[in-house]
């Protein structure tokens, strides 16, 4: 018998042993209707062939490379670089996309957008006066990799559009006091994971500023601008960087498939070598993944490059039918909410946000909203959603939960509103 | 400009920078007969259909799980479960080859084996107290993976068939003086990769007898077993271990192919929860996965349960063709050294070993073999190899080189020794 004590802290923590209850509670109630994961909608993936889109990267590469289809076939099957397969069509993704200038070179290709976090943690951050900062509620992704690292994480209180420059100031103040200095700011400036927030370009700008200010690194996570109305989108932190300090998290989770786990990272800061040359950091982070997971599987590198072949690398093209019925999702959910909950929210008992895209709508309760309240929900209701705490770096109560409206239909989101009214009803207070 | 001596300092650590440069050497030279890489022989993938494997499995799925084929196959698309789809199909087959009577609760399935590899350090060692040991040379994954969480590594020198009981006991009295402890050793005792030593049965139960006496685990990497003649196979020290000592890693890159990136580790510790129950250790690596890579590519394990079903779940089945081949290549190589280096042997400049499995050979030269050796060697003769240095955890000279017979073919083999004859014959002192 291992004493539970003895391993590593971080699988004490709260926040981790959060995600495992959610899990277990979501896995224990299959018939609730779920509010609770951020996963995209399945009948998409019914679309996918793997064999064509396999076949089509192939024929790709045999062209690019001179070689004959089952020479580049063969290749998928074998080690590859650490660095991936596929940072051409990416950087040709974010060029015609978002008109963002990166060279492959400073593209490495991840197990998902998680791995890509890790890894420019590891690189990043060397010794204990390194902190990390975060825009607060946050994915907790970000959270649980600083924790295998042992990362002191810092908020930052999110604001709808905005964010707050003083108490940002304050953070990094507080830190050099202590020795320390905040490393970096993890931030998902369009449709945040949970609250669904944007922020206003002039923000991002200040953001910008701030960075090369205080000298540190904006980590942005880019997981949900894709379901932006064109008419709407924003330019990303990444495509308004003039000095450098932004590195890009992406993921095809969203808009290819979540089973495919390829993510990547844009890490385009020159780094000097001990040999006196210098080399994207996207090298470096290749050089972490070699130990952490050799590269990312080439044959789902090829699921994702034929996906992008097939759309011209165009993540605009890849995602449009996915945009548009995820904003149509979101507005199901929102017209429910206001059918359902308008009276308690003129009462003041309820309160919620209303996201322009992105999975997520926060909704605030009359009480606290925990791991018991969800058992609850799920058990007496049968309708699950995700408790705000576990987005937060310390686990305090909370009376918000996220509701997410992304693995769903139209008529479950009515459903599941109105037995989410109905638990609701039944809180105490209400 | 980033000061590369700000980030993590594994990324500035000689094992590290060695194989990236490796990387590179074998890269630059693409028309050199190469004895480096561990890669498995590349016609095998042809054989492979990923269609057929990942809808024999979803079939699978269905029936097992009581769904419809297409239900199955969007499980496929969506994120997974952290410890993995198909622990139930490897816990089978180790129980028929290996008589490992392990279940499926104790399994967590990895991108490749090198995730495994890191899981499981970052699980057991805490703090600075705990120090890996490994028996070397080894395989490179494991000290990267140490260096990336600042764990210090400390070497016991391998034996052919058995190991050094004392200097063992001395490592872990000397960790003990420090104020520290030898948490775990690292180990492959089938064919180990560099050098293709094998431990006898009876240093295998000695083994476990000195993890009990000492307290601590041992890592048992088995990627190379497969390849031993049937009727030479020892058996797993997992198979032997009766007091949970053992935390075995597996994976699917050499019997299936690596592009799948699908390893897995044992870990049927139980262990205690704050919450007073107890949980297979299995379980805490998966929580730590879920903040590493989330889950491994459900595609990626249908593609390997697909393979895992068409053999019966017997990975000997699945291997039979691929050990045969191997072992007929290492044949070739042996002989192919005899001929050509045997002259040189008699007057005491080179030797090798003689493994009966595996993929490595391991060559003495007359000098110190480093990279730029390796590049003369490349150039010059047009072969390539491995320095052996770079499987030590210290980086000290070395005069020898690891040569790999996996991937060529036995043409190739002989010719590629033939260079590498005139190559020696051309070092100074011979």
């Amino acid at each position: 018998m291992i004493d539970g004590m003895s391993l590593h802290r971080s699988l004490t923590d709260p926040s981790l042993q959060s995600i495992n209850f959610l899990n277990e509670v979501v896995a224990r109630y299959p018939e609730a209707i779920s509010f609770a994961p951020g996963a995209p909608f399945e009948e998409f993936f019914d679309e996918v062939s793997i064999e064509d889109c396999i076949n089509r990267y192939s024929v790709h590469t045999a062209e690019k490379v001179g070689i004959s289809f089952l020479a580049a076939r063969r290749r998928l099957f074998q080690y590859g670089p650490s660095q991936g397969l596929i940072g051409d069509l990416i950087a040709k993704s974010l060029r015609s996309d978002f008109t963002m200038d990166i060279d492959a070179s400073s593209i490495v290709v991840t197990v998902g957008c998680q791995e890509a976090m890790f890894l420019v943690l590891r690189a990043l951050f060397s010794s204990t006066r390194d902190v990390l900062a975060v825009v607060e509620p946050c994915f907790p992704g970000i959270l649980g990799a600083a924790k295998l690292l042992d990362i002191e994480v810092v908020g930052l209180e999110e604001r709808e559009g905005s964010f707050d420059r003083r108490q940002l100031d304050r953070l990094c103040d507080h830190a050099r006091a202590r020795g320390k200095r905040v490393r970096a700011l993890y931030v998902a400036p369009d449709y945040s994971n949970p609250t669904g927030s944007i922020l206003s370009e002039e923000a991002r700008l200040e953001l910008l500023e701030a960075a090369g200010a205080e000298d540190f690194f904006l980590l942005e996570d880019n997981a949900y601008g894709f379901t932006a109305d064109p008419t709407e989108a924003r330019p990303t932190l990444k495509a308004l960087d003039q000095d450098r300090r932004v590195i890009y998290l992406g993921t095809f989770a969203k808009i290819g498939f979540p089973g495919a786990r390829v993510g990547f990272a844009v890490a385009d800061q020159m780094t000097s070598t001990r040999g006196g040359g210098e080399i994207p950091l996207a090298k470096e982070l290749a050089a972490i993944k070699s130990m952490l997971t050799v590269n990312t599987s080439p044959i789902c590198q090829a699921v994702i490059g034929g996906l992008l072949l097939q759309h011209n690398c165009s993540l605009a093209s890849l995602a449009r039918k996915k945009s548009l019925f995820y904003r149509s999702n979101l507005k199901a959910l929102l017209e429910a909410l206001d059918r359902k909950f308008g009276t308690l929210a003129q009462l003041g008992k309820v309160s919620w946000n209303a996201p322009a895209g992105g999975f997520f709508v926060r909704l605030r309760l009359p009480v606290s909203a925990d791991e018991a309240l969800l058992d609850l929900s799920a058990r007496q209701y049968g309708v699950l959603w995700t408790p705000m705490r576990i987005f937060y770096c310390s686990a305090e109560s909370c009376p918000e939960i996220r509701l997410s409206c992304s693995n769903l239909t139209e008529a479950l989101i009515s459903e599941g509103v109105t037995r989410l009214a109905k638990f609701v009803q039944g809180l105490p207070g209400v």
